[in-house]
């Protein structure tokens, strides 16, 4: 099956849209503010570029969109007031796949831009803005045409879901009963991917231009620990009661797996060093909730999280199990999750990674 | 009223959708092919470029969005194959205003790429995609990044109503009996409108880049005569008899005007010597059939034309006197063409326009 054709965020049902679900991405977003900053920082001082060219990998849609674009462009127009330099001209790219809301996107622009105008203590450089639909599994972008590349939580989908066949019965995800040979696949998925990816960044890049990457990982040396796959373990348990119950077909059930993977920083440094392209400056590790509310409200908290993975995951489960039985998944989900939260504290773990290309 | 929320070409009703009823623009996009191919080879032969920057402003959705760009890029291969050079790399950007349904574009963009290289007899250079939102009576583009520019169809759009306030009672374009403060009214907006689109392209423009335009105009020095404003002359009847069976409100039509200009060759002319950064090449008249169809059977006629206009204008019409009336406008209308087409050979009148960015 071709992920590019199911990914893209929930744009249909509104409770359960991702602009309406995306708080957990835009905390991930803040949380990482600061290495941003220090990149576009190091970037400008470095090349003083009088166009700057940032790409925006999987840029999704609704509000978190121009998060990050806008944080840059301050943190630059900053940089100019305080060198007493002219505003550069910024070209914004704003990727993801085709299916992904591009008109939601287009038609907040001028709202936006606007509103960042409006922020501004002096006047800025001349902003042009466009919509690049496209897996970033591909080449994307011109040869050597950016200066800056972001990209926050969604790197860890893969291409294509792994070759595991029928191997990882009654799993969705990478779990301690998986057999080796599910993990190999899955492995290799991650490294065929992430290993093309840098290749790919790495020809649309200028010499020096820098990349700043957010992505779920784990800490665990064990792909298959508690930390990295929980949230799909506690899945895999309703649609395995929903088998039980003969509303899915079991045969359904052992043939869906999510093309997710989680590294461990010394996986992704692994990749990035055989590549060759790229140098590491940072690779960090942070953790958030899985709530990102915090209010320690169990039933909220599962519907928070139920409805967050609901947005990332809907078309994906629809497209396999059907329409129909969607609405019954997420809300055994929810349940499953508000119990398991109330008992544990349940955390996402994410990997930045800030590198250079090198001359 | 801000003409660029309304103006985007109807996505709405299937039936009445601008996807489907753009036939008559397919015709003109064809009867201008061999311009289009001079304007090309003559920018290759000159430049010999590694990157060939090509914009589509005004590109909609539907089946002509990828038609331009699939002929230019068909001339540049051709020619590599002849020269024996290597083919270059293609930037396609395409704009239209950011109520346009990209999604639509961006969903056919895949199978698109894949048609072409299958047409394609050797390898093709790579093609770079992107949406570009917003007015082009705006800069969209950055300093000195595209090598042609191409418009269809779009320039006739006036970025706002003219001022005239009341003062074409009962008419909703420049007629004989529109009074002089009307005419001057368009014709300033015209002026502006073109010449400033002129110095935002030439901004985006490398020298000796080229540009070709084609958009409605007329061949007869008088604005109002009937050759330009005809079409919405009997669309102002349609109106006029609602007006007088109480359907439409009086007031209402008396501030209603269509933000469209059909200027002379030598309107043109004008405005490009007095913007002073292009010299014409070429400056061409072309006639095409109302219906584009040409079929004669009368009623169809009528039916084709009003749908051809309705998913130009019914966003706008909608905007001004109410959705509720819409069906109703274009019935009459339909009825109104049918009956003229049936004694009059009516006819578009289109100028093209090729030009090259001075140095």
């Amino acid at each position: 099956m071709e992920v590019a054709q199911v990914l893209p965020m929930n744009g249909s049902v509104e409770e359960a849209s991702y602009a309406n679900n995306s708080l957990l991405q835009r905390k991930v977003i803040s949380l990482t503010k600061s290495l941003r900053d220090e990149a576009i920082t190091s970037l400008y001082c470095n090349t003083l570029p009088r166009s700057l060219a940032i790409a925006d990998l999987g840029c999704s849609f609704g509000p978190n969109t121009f998060l990050v674009i806008s944080e840059i462009i301050k943190v630059v127009e900053k940089l100019c007031r305080e060198l007493n330099h002219k505003s550069p001209e910024y070209k914004v790219f704003l990727n993801d796949l085709p299916g992904n809301d591009f008109n939601d996107v287009f038609m907040s622009l001028d709202t936006f831009k606007e509103k960042l105008r409006n922020e501004m203590e002096t006047e800025m450089g001349p902003c042009y803005f466009s919509g690049v639909p496209g897996s970033f599994y591909s080449r994307i972008f011109p040869d050597k045409s950016l200066h800056f590349v972001h990209s926050s939580y969604s790197l860890q989908w893969l291409s294509k879901i792994p070759e595991v066949g029928d191997n990882n019965k009654g799993n969705i995800y990478l779990t301690s009963t998986s057999p080796s040979n599910v993990h190999k696949a899955y492995y290799k998925q991650f490294q065929t991917d992430f290993s093309f990816f840098l290749k790919c960044r790495a020809e649309e890049l200028v010499e020096g231009g820098h990349m700043i990457l957010t992505f779920l990982g784990r800490k665990n040396s064990d792909p298959s620990s508690k930390e990295s796959g929980y949230i799909w373990e506690l899945m895999a348990m309703a649609l395995n009661d929903m088998v039980l119950q003969g509303i899915i077909d079991q045969e359904k059930l052992n043939s869906f797996n999510i093309p997710n993977y989680y590294p461990s920083p010394s996986e992704v440094e692994l990749e990035v060093l055989t590549e060759g392209s790229f140098s590491i400056s940072r690779l960090e590790v942070s953790e958030v909730n899985w709530n990102a509310l915090d209010n320690w409200d169990h039933f909220n908290d599962g519907y928070n999280v139920a409805q967050c993975i609901r947005a990332v995951a809907e078309p994906l489960l629809a497209s396999h199990f059907g329409e129909g039985v969607i609405k019954e998944i997420f809300n055994r989900y929810k349940k499953i999750l508000g119990d398991r939260m109330s008992k544990e504290k349940t955390k996402f773990t994410n990997l930045t990674l800030m590198m250079t290309r090198k001359a």
